[in-house]
């Protein structure tokens, strides 16, 4: 192959990128709906687009202290809004994790057990493995709500205790889960581990951003967000917040000394390898999403996003055997349900479960999982009124032609 | 302060943020030239700005592998075009130095000892620390060539052997530093660690997408590119190169296992936490680039891009006291003069050093750090040559307006 063609083959590959599925297609998938940009995101998006373009104007060497545009205004108006003494960004809220069980592991190198709730996303356990921590689970009220035990959380807190001879090393509880949208009051849990004195965090990957949250009034320690899933933000972005009594601990300057040229970097963090990997489009797009977070989070948007999901819910209610999964009625719009009657159309339908993907897609509608006729997961966040109608007609529309009902 | 009030407050200060730096003004910082997106990136930045929006059609639960648009395709691609075995995004060239310790930490618990050149970036530094490592460094002619000593790394590995009586962990080139944008050869120090079978990382942070690079014929074992820095890509995005002899050490699968749930995510890579950072603008971006990286790293736009910088340099040598630091001529664009005429200039100024980038900015040039007249650190790299001659003639007009010519 000559240059030439190979270059035509590249282009050929890799430049006709298109997504206009917002525009065309209602998307509904789960991990979507809080990540869409608002208009105001879109235009820093297409401002800020170049590689670093956050750091034109960086004087102190670091990105939480640039001034202009003010992100370090931004980061002291986020730990406002979710009352809490501290915000960094970070990589994602799957790294805000880790980075606080490995702050935690440093402080405290002697407890080695954290504890989750059974509905923890995966990167919670990864981020327990990477830390090289062991696991315990608090168990949940299984089908059909998997309501979460919380009190469990002193009796595995006692449990550990008496085994290990140590506290756990941190409680984390999911505030809204990725697979039922179950929604848990972290009130409770922050009042035992303060009974005990252990560090809380609280994952709301699925929530800041789309609830309201207040991390003084639940004990929060540690909050893990994410800019990309509920924040409005061009991904990857997550945030850290912290109390100030870890301040210290998270921030941890660099140390190290060249051997010969005796360089030295004590104003970098090594927590975030110097500075957290958000230095363009990810960190501008979340602070020009953020006044529209301010306004989304108040109690009335909150209480319309979740009525959009009951309604639903409601609607489809006369197809035969369906099956919400998680608690009712929905606080947080991710919403699960089990139809056993769409997996029968599936066990004799030329295309099998991914019928029913396809009959979405013709009514405009995208996000279903592929080749899952089982369940059907989705997130009403931010659709019109005339869209969630469309959506709950749809679903019924299809049952009808199955002659489902 | 009333809800409203406060949201008007958060768009006054949040939602006009705009960056026609590009359009209006010449940006000859060093860290920004090499990460201006190309017009295919911009499209695909637009189509896929949204929150993760690169995950609407991931299968298989893992980003390297998702079809559509064809990320498992570009890794290889990108993996031929480097010619190294595998590549994996991570969050940036900063993330691939810690991860690539990190795995061999693993993989050589006892060795402890990073060798490294003495022009290296603070995050080498950074990875070295945190993975609680030893820093070696390998020394340079000093001023003002700043040439670094590449045989002596066979005597610190020899040193190390000695002393410790295990291998160094690890030998680091920066292919091209941040400070002089110095280009040293991969070659010879890849011949060293072979004879030691010691792995060896080419830090290619401002020079893969910028210089051709080719891992095989200098015996690299890993390889750290930066997206944001020198590949056009939306930031941050950077790759991590390994030799398939490390592929099972760096691609760690998750074995953590629920105590209750029995949940388990064999399929999930640890450490990358599941899928790195890149969800979104990132990846398409840098894919959307792919092909005019390939293009511009070709032998006859490489020598144009070189000629720019050594241009300005001879140009500007009738400023009396001008010294290049670093090695001449350029190879890689990124420039580093020291100007004591101008620093004399700077004593009895009103704006003291703030007067250059002042200046500077009058003619349409940014990029200058702010306060700093005793050296002036540019990047031609892509400008067109009116833009280069309108830089240096700026320069020289300047230091003609200031009586020093």
């Amino acid at each position: 192959m000559t240059n030439l063609e190979y270059n035509n083959e590249l282009k050929q590959k890799y430049t006709h990128f298109s997504r206009d599925l917002n525009e065309k297609f209602i998307n509904i998938h789960p991990i979507q709906r809080g990540g869409i940009l608002t208009k105001e995101a879109y235009k820093a998006l297409v401002a800020y687009g170049d590689g670093y373009s956050l750091c034109d104007n960086c004087l102190k060497g670091r990105i939480d202290k640039i001034e202009n545009p003010p992100v370090a205004d931004f980061l002291n108006d986020m730990a406002k809004f979710l009352n809490i003494d501290n915000i960094m960004p970070t990589a994602a809220a799957r790294e805000s994790k880790k980075i606080a069980m490995e702050v935690l592991s440093n402080k405290y190198p002697n407890r080695k057990t954290v504890i989750v709730d059974s509905l923890a996303h995966y990167t919670t356990y990864l981020a327990i493995e990477t830390n090289n921590l062991k696991v315990k689970e608090v168990t949940n009220s299984g089908y059909p709500e998997y309501d979460l035990n919380l009190e469990q959380y002193r009796d595995i807190i006692k449990e550990v205790l008496e085994e290990e001879d140590e506290l756990p090393l941190l409680v984390v509880l999911t505030h809204v889960d990725y697979k039922y949208g179950n929604y848990n009051n972290p009130e409770l849990v922050g009042k035992i581990c303060n009974e005990f004195d252990i560090p809380f965090l609280l994952n709301t990957a699925y929530s800041s951003g789309i609830l309201p949250i207040d991390c003084k009034q639940s004990d929060v320690d540690f909050i893990a967000c994410s800019g990309h899933k509920s924040m409005s933000a061009s991904g990857p972005i997550g945030l850290l917040g912290f109390k100030k009594e870890f301040f210290d601990d998270v921030m941890v300057h660099s140390k190290i000394q060249g051997n010969i040229t005796n360089k030295s970097f004590p104003n970098k963090i090594c927590t975030f390898n110097g500075c957290p990997p958000v230095y363009g489009a990810p960190l501008i797009t979340l602070m020009a999403s953020f006044p529209e977070i301010v306004r989304r989070t108040q109690n009335k948007y909150v209480q319309e996003e979740s009525e959009k999901a009951n309604y639903v819910i409601e609607k489809i209610q006369e197809i035969p055997d369906i099956q919400v999964l998680g608690k009712l009625p929905k606080i947080h719009p991710l919403t699960n349900v089990e139809t056993k009657a769409f997996n029968k159309v599936a066990d004799s339908h030329p295309r099998r479960g991914f019928f029913l993907r396809d009959e979405f897609k013709e009514r405009g509608i995208i996000g279903m999982l592929p080749g899952i006729s089982t369940e059907i997961k989705f997130n009403t966040y931010g659709l019109s009124w005339s869209q969630v109608e469309h959506f709950a007609d749809s679903i019924l529309d299809i049952a009808k032609k199955y002659n489902i009902i």
